[in-house]
């Protein structure tokens, strides 16, 4: 066989580490990199942090340069080049030098294609102007940081609540700015489910953010710099700078031209050897179309992580080797301000919306052993298989320790394992790290013993259109006096757990009855005593710590619709 | 049927997990739990910063009262009471009262032994001298603290490197103490492999403990109280407190007495439902022998996880109902000053012991992404089988995020998961929490890797074995020159990566070459280079940063014979 020449699109985390992985697996084959932008193995993901000042040179985002890339992989790395289009047939490239404008052809014997997404931009009136931003590039953020601090912009409007819009108000916060955040779906963090969501956006708004959901942009005002957005219910949101935080979709242009498959979500369509239709050119990244492991089905997870493992498996394959990328479950994590979210498998929404008969669990536990300083709480909750009981998502929220469950409860998903799995989990337990009963350890007790039918759980939801349909429910708050005074749910009685054997009389068996106390726990231990006491009982899961939360989100549908 | 009695022998970790849970499951039920101590459900794991001063009030021990206990569970708690036997025959037990002495008769229909085990206390002259302390109990803590402050303490000496004295290590050198470890071991922290340990003896020195192994205590010298402790070696270690860590045994003389059997590993032998040889006896806890679930066989795991898992599933089916602890796999984590040390599934000393045929590696990653403020090296160690591929072992060293990847590390051994599932792990990544490549996922790499044989490595251990052995090895440094300058492997020669391929000529490559960097990832890169050149080459796993470490090791075991 004559030598093998590797010719990639794109630079940065799927085309450069399969070029990495290229040279490793085949020393002596030509391997040539094109970029269109100026730079390559770039981290995108802290140019976020880099316009709130927490990086504080812009090289630290720089992985490799062009130079340092072919001294250490010996490949031939050419920035400011686009390539225009592929010719299969001839197995080749034309390739544009951006800086002279010269177009040329580079032949292949494989072909890998990384070129990422590009970010929905709606061609509203104004968009263009300069004070909009997006944040992909480095030019893009060293714009931002220029723009606030020679303008010294006091107000920005961020559009977009996913992650790159939550990192990105969270950082403008951090600068001094007044921060207005604008979504269009009726929650933040649309990747979550709403309750849990809305943590988060009491979060940000305790953080003096300005929260607007409900609502999409229709117009930029202003004639040589945007001074406000209009949005779709009308509203104006005025600002110094507005930044976009849309989402991407697959860049698939080349592909497409090229008569590649793509596959049902947009995104190219690959094998588990990353291989295309065309099986002489690979595709890595968030171009690309990967396999959802919890479902089983075609879905586009645009993330560094599965962008890395697919540059890995595509650069190995198309030198020769052959490596498997089997999926991923869309594990995602986001800081704002003093509260973490993240999210791994499937939400309850997607859950249903894909058919699957799920049940889920909300716990509240401690990052770490209660009785050591320093201890925050995480609220989780598991999506759970109804019948066999596997974990199939989990959400975390909280101060410290999100993280860590998050990568348990991803580890676990793709084990495949069940919730009686998880309450056996072996973690690792002293005072600074954990509990006992690790979080982990008890959200999958709580799901094993719903799933035991020795916890009967409602959802806030339901509970609150039960009291709405005027039910009747005979609804039981077992904490202490002072909570129950500040704030408790409607038509509750206070009765504190530790006087429920004694004040049993009260209440009456024939009537169906839910209990809460803050976390769910308490409320389990009496759900007990009243279940084995004749009585018909659910105990409200997430407890009153979720209750407001799911209130409001539900307040928000009736009003919407 | 009658009303069910359960009498529970012990009011801690595994017995008060029973009591409630007991509960839980039968509301009508007469619980009565025994206690020999003052105290019950207490915070044995928090002792040590109680001592510390990190807890600063000792309420916040306990977790429970006895009131309190009898309040929320109506169990009967009765402290200061020692259950003295076991009338299996009659169903009873009998008890003293120790406060008047009294021995009373209590029936049962289940009864659940979780005693917990012994500390050992080897009996040495001079060792009950009253400065010679145990960390069980909360009056031993407080005793401590006590001793240490009135007596204006400024040596202490602390007998046994395991978790807890690492723990008291750290505490009081937080009070401000002068300390001295003593271990007999080879190495600190027996349960991790010496190498590993080495990292943490090498920050507990920095700290300015002086840590002796390889040395045994002998007896303590003094005559109301200890002055100083003498070793077998003959040398002797002044102080003013002495503090015993020697590891504990389960207590299993009530089951003994009674004739349960006691299983191979001196612990009470249980099945799946926590249930010993008499079907109407459990037991849960330090007391029992469990299953390893790497190895399928029995083991001591004396862990606060365990017990509360055991005690959980022994209360409820003493109760009537029907769980089931398939066992554990001795994850454990301790903090020593910054350094944070943890270990899952089997080390791979213990692979060998037990006949396991397993491979090694070792790898070097920031906690979070580099570029992002704030990161910490950690260095994770796998044991693999060879063959399957399945992770059997890991430990974690570093100053942050070691309890989340040995999470991981510990969810993916009980799933069974093998390096490849590792490697495609799809973990939370933002900048603050990770790597695009987890240093989890990098893990599974690089022993993918090693497993596949596009990675040959030779540990540290073996190289230094084949240099004794003079072998005339070709031993390559491909890390920079002052790096190189600072301290290499012995007869190494200095190539950079980034000139390798130009100054191959430098190399023979009929000599069997071994390459190695600081962590492993670049001499990977240059091994590549090599191998596909022709060359016979691996590379050091763990790198320069583990070497000197191995390198200690390897020389106390060979001083020491
Ligand atoms: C601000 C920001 C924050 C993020 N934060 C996170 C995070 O915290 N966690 C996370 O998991 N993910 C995060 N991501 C997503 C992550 O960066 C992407 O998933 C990942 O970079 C995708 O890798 P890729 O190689 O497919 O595409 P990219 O990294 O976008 O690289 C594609 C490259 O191809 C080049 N290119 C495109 N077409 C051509 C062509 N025709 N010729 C030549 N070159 C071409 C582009 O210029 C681009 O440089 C973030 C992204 C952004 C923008
Ligand atoms: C200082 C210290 C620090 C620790 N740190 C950690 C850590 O960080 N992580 C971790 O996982 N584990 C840790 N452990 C271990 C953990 O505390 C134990 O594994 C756990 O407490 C065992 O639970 P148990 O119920 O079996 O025994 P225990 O908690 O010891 O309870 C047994 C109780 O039974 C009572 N008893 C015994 N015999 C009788 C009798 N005949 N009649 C009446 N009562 C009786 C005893 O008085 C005792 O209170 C630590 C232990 C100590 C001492
Ligand atoms: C910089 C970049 C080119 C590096 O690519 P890379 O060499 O494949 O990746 P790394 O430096 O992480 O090294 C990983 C490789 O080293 C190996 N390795 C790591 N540690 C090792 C060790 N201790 N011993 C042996 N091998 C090791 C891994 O196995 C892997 O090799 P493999 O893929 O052949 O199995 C690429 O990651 C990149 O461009 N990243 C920036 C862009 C980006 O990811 N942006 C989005 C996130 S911000
Ligand atoms: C205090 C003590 C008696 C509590 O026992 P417990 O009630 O079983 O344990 P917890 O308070 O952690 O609660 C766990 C129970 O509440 C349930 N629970 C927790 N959160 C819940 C929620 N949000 N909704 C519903 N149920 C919940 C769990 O499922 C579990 O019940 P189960 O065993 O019936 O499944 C016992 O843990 C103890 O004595 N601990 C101190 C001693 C010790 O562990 N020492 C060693 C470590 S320092």
């Amino acid at each position: 066989m004559s030598q093998r020449k590797i010719v990639i699109v794109g630079g940065v985390a799927g085309g450069a580490t399969a070029a990495a992985r290229a040279r490793r697996t085949d020393e002596h084959a030509e391997i040539v990199l094109f970029e269109k932008g100026p730079y390559i193995s770039f981290a995108n993901c802290g140019l976020p942090y880099y316009v709130g000042g927490e990086i504080g040179d812009r090289s630290a985002l720089l992985l490799q340069t062009p130079e340092s890339f072919r001294a250490r992989f010996g490949v031939d790395v050419r920035v400011n080049h686009e390539v225009l289009a592929i010719d299969r047939a001839a197995k080749a490239v034309a390739v544009r030098n951006l800086e002279t404008g010269a177009v040329s052809t580079e032949t292949y014997t494989a072909l890998i294609l990384a070129p990422g997404s590009i970010p929905i931009r709606p061609p509203l009136p104004g968009i263009d102007l300069p004070n909009v931003f997006m944040v992909r590039t480095v030019p893009d953020a060293v714009a931002i940081r220029a723009f606030v601090e020679e303008r010294q912009a006091s107000r920005a409007v961020v559009v977009g609540a996913g992650f790159i819009g939550l990192e990105m108000v969270e950082n403008l916060v951090n600068l001094g700015l007044g921060v207005t955040l604008v979504e269009k779906a009726d929650q933040v963090l649309p990747p979550l489910d709403p309750e849990m969501a809305a943590f988060v956006q009491s979060t940000l708004e305790q953080m003096g953010v300005e929260v607007i959901t409900g609502d999409g942009i229709a117009a930029f005002e202003g004639a040589e710099r945007a001074t406000a957005v209009r949005l779709e219910s009308g509203r104006t949101v005025e600002g110094d700078l507005f930044v976009l935080g849309l989402g991407v979709r697959p860049d698939t242009r080349l592909a497409r031209e090229a008569g590649l498959a793509i596959g049902p979500t947009g995104g190219i369509q690959v094998n588990e050897r990353m291989q295309t239709s065309d099986p002489a050119i690979y595709a890595a990244g968030d171009a690309v179309e990967t396999v959802h492991l919890v479902t089983g089905r075609p879905a586009l997870i645009p993330l560094a992580g599965p962008a890395n493992k697919q540059g890995r498996v595509a650069g190995a394959n198309a030198a020769g080797d052959s490596l498997t990328f089997p999926g991923a479950i869309g594990t995602a994590i986001v800081r704002a301000g003093s509260v973490v979210a993240a999210t791994t498998g499937l939400s309850e929404k997607a859950a249903r919306r894909e058919g699957l008969q799920v049940y889920t669990s909300y716990t509240l536990s401690g990052d770490h052993a209660d009785y050591y300083p320093g201890v925050h709480e995480l609220l989780t909750k598991l999506v759970v298989e109804e019948g066999t009981g596997r974990v199939l998502g989990a959400q975390v929220v909280g101060e410290a320790g999100v993280d860590k469950r998050t990568d348990v409860y991803a580890t676990a998903i793709l084990g495949g394992m069940t919730v009686e799995q998880l309450a056996n989990l072996d973690l690792a337990y002293a005072p600074p790290f954990g509990s006992a009963k690790d979080p982990a350890v008890v959200a999958g007790m709580v799901a094993q013993n719903i799933r035991r039918g020795t916890l009967r759980t409602i959802t806030p939801d339901r509970l609150l259109e039960r009291l709405e349909a005027g039910e009747g429910l005979q609804v039981v708050d077992v904490r202490n006096p002072y909570e129950f005074d500040m704030g408790a749910v409607p038509g509750a009685v206070n009765i504190p757990v530790d006087e429920l054997r004694r004040r049993i009389g009260e209440l009456d068996p024939a009537r169906e009855t839910v209990v809460y106390d803050r976390t769910g726990a308490t409320a389990y231990v009496a759900a007990r005593m009243l279940m084995q006491r004749g009585f018909s009982v659910s105990s409200l899961t997430g407890g009153y710590a979720l209750f407001p939360a799911a209130e409001a989100v539900r307040m928000q549908q009736l009003t919407q619709g």
